[in-house]
């Protein structure tokens, strides 16, 4: 075979693939218990519902289902992320909707939008490998700000405006953050849209999770507290309604948006029309509220277990997390060691998958002792069993 | 509204959209014939089928349809891909295949994993717009190379390959192109393969619209004439079976498709699972050659009935066409003048909607004096209408 490094870009000679990803594909065996992942609760599932939906639609709109659509969405379904962006007061009078194929289509194509090569683009640290992956294909560079307990230091988010050039964004999951599962308090989104303007900058703010609350009082988004157009949202029906029907959208300033639809547009061209439409006959028929309190309650209980079993199962003393109010994961971190991989692989062969914080670090190579857990995922059967195992590797290893 | 051109990254800066996707957003107006887009014939839509499908697969299994897939694609949907790859001997021995939401994106992320800024890709000279902006996305050089009747000029593209620096590839749809019709001959194909070995680039080979020839002999694809693995192939369901859906795959030897693979994971992150579904069970269940079949006859009328009318309705001996052999579009070119816009501006208020040449060429803003038909999309009888139409605002302009 040939060599083919010659001919690839730089952004991809050393991009490397997301490693839970990765992990998925080896995971084919059936023992495996996984509370590796971010995929939300199958079991609510509206299939039922769904098949109904779709069967009439290529029915009675075949053409409408079957042909190209527009690349900035179907007009209902820009409806629809409306009603729900609008739900948190996260649509500003100058913006404009545009349906994603996946929110993370959105936050690729804005930053594809944003960044140039050597621009730098603030990010907490740990945040979302799609997401990281996404902005390093553009060569930008990433810089890392710590989170703590109620989100992004702002001390660090200061010095690193400061201290950067040419930073064109600041990209946050403010809510039920993904991997830490962390809520940034209000005070510190006031102040992120404060630094935002003395600096200069845009936000990214990226909420898939925000409406997985399931204890505390719910905090404002970042993009509802913006009066200047700073801040773009991306928000997603990955979580609230299917992630394999790839739904997302983005909120952004029409200059923007204009731009993010022309690289939408020599994307994918436009979003699939059957799910679109499958999406607003949903939301038409039933209360999609009410199917995500469902889950929300469902993700309560789950977490509830997970906890419980990990105050009986972890070595006492030996793991810190902090227990989340909503979304679907909890960030575990070990003091007394330095690499987590030991217990990474021990999991492996107790089979339960975990993933090292390592892959959401924005230095890949450096160790971590942290690791995520999903509990939306699993059964209350197997949370209890895997986070048993994990107890047993952490034992056998700390 | 704030001032954002200085946020936005240079590649989008002077970024203009395809003006014919611009032109169906004001085309709300019913009474005008379009034939001007890239539509297929909807009539011909298995609605029925799918519906049945659809219906069945998210009764039956829910959780496949709507949770999170693999970046690659559905594999029983990857060997789908694979059987229509290989009825055109395009799967090379160290090929991948990549499920992509369009064969848009394919091209779009082979572009990505290609192209550095200031590398050079060569096109036909006019070619597909979608892909032509997709690459200036990436802040390539575009060298066009002339289309002649039997496909592109092999002088002009040697003269190419040896003037320019850094040429990476080789972007070609050889087969009923789009925009001119013009099916590249075997000749060529082979002559084609030889120079990207001797000067050492790749060849993306984009055919959609392979499977529609109404006349002539078949060719071969120029993937299956490669022994080198130097061509990526770009293949497409949205012509044989829903454009709507966003089917597409890439063909790519293991090294690329890697890279392809990790560049959609961040784009994404896969193909939404039901319409992959759907067409596996299609293909499972139909015999989806005979419903091309259908699809190719159609066509063949469609064709004559725009030739018919052209012959009859556009002024003699002032516009020079080449007949297709299949595909869906007819190229004009109008000798006398220079310039077609107020040719398709007087049709516009004569209710029909033809594309100018301009949208399809490497330098947009030079004046063209062409034009391109599309027949598969409307109707017989808004076709005579149409064409009528046309013949009419050609007359009192030429």
């Amino acid at each position: 075979m040939q060599e083919y490094t010659k001919y690839m870009a730089d952004r991809v000679k050393t991009m490397k693939g997301s490693a839970i990803r990765e992990m998925f594909k080896r995971m084919a065996d059936p023992e495996i218990i996984s509370l590796a992942g971010g995929n939300p609760a199958a079991e609510l599932f509206p299939g039922e519902e769904l098949s109904k939906i779709a069967g009439k639609i290529l029915m009675t709109s075949p053409t409408l289902a079957l042909q190209y659509g527009t690349t900035d969405g179907y007009p209902q379904m820009k409806e629809c992320a409306r009603k729900r962006a609008e739900k948190v007061n996260s649509v500003g009078e100058n913006d404009e909707i545009l349906v994603m194929t996946g929110a993370n289509q959105g936050i690729d194509l804005t930053a594809k939008a944003l960044l140039n090569k050597g621009d730098a683009v603030i990010v907490e640290n740990p945040s979302f490998i799609g997401s990281l992956n996404a902005f390093r294909a553009y060569e930008c560079r990433l810089v890392g700000v710590k989170v703590e307990d109620d989100g992004m230091s702002m001390e660090e988010l200061e010095n690193a405006l400061k201290t950067n050039k040419n930073v064109k964004m600041i990209y946050t999951i403010p809510t039920f953050q993904n991997p830490t599962g962390v809520t940034m308090k209000l005070e510190k989104r006031k102040r992120m849209i404060e630094l935002a303007r003395e600096y200069d900058v845009l936000v990214l703010e990226d909420n898939p999770y925000g409406d997985l609350r399931f204890s505390g009082e719910d905090v404002p988004t970042v993009k509802s507290l913006d009066t200047e157009g700073r801040v773009i949202y991306a928000g997603s029906f990955s979580k609230i309604l299917s992630p394999g029907m790839r739904l997302g959208y983005i909120v952004a300033p029409a200059p923007l948006a204009e731009k993010i639809e022309m690289l939408k547009q020599v994307n994918d061209v436009h979003t699939p029309m059957l799910t679109q439409l499958m999406c607003v006959e949903f939301m038409k028929k039933y209360d999609i509220d009410r199917y995500i309190a469902k889950n929300r309650e469902l993700y309560g209980k789950k977490c509830a277990k997970m906890i419980e079993n990990m105050e009986k199962y972890f070595p006492a003393d030996k793991v810190k997390w902090v227990a989340p109010e909503g979304g679907i994961f909890i960030w575990c971190e070990c003091p007394s060691i330095e690499d987590i991989t030991p217990v990474i692989d021990r999991c492996l062969e107790k089979k339960v998958a975990i993933v090292p914080g390592s892959n959401f670090a924005v230095d890949m190579f450096a160790p971590s002792n942290m690791f995520r857990l999903n509990y939306s995922s699993a059964t209350l059967e197997n949370i209890e069993e895997g986070v048993r195992r994990v107890g047993e590797a952490l034992a056998e290893l700390l």
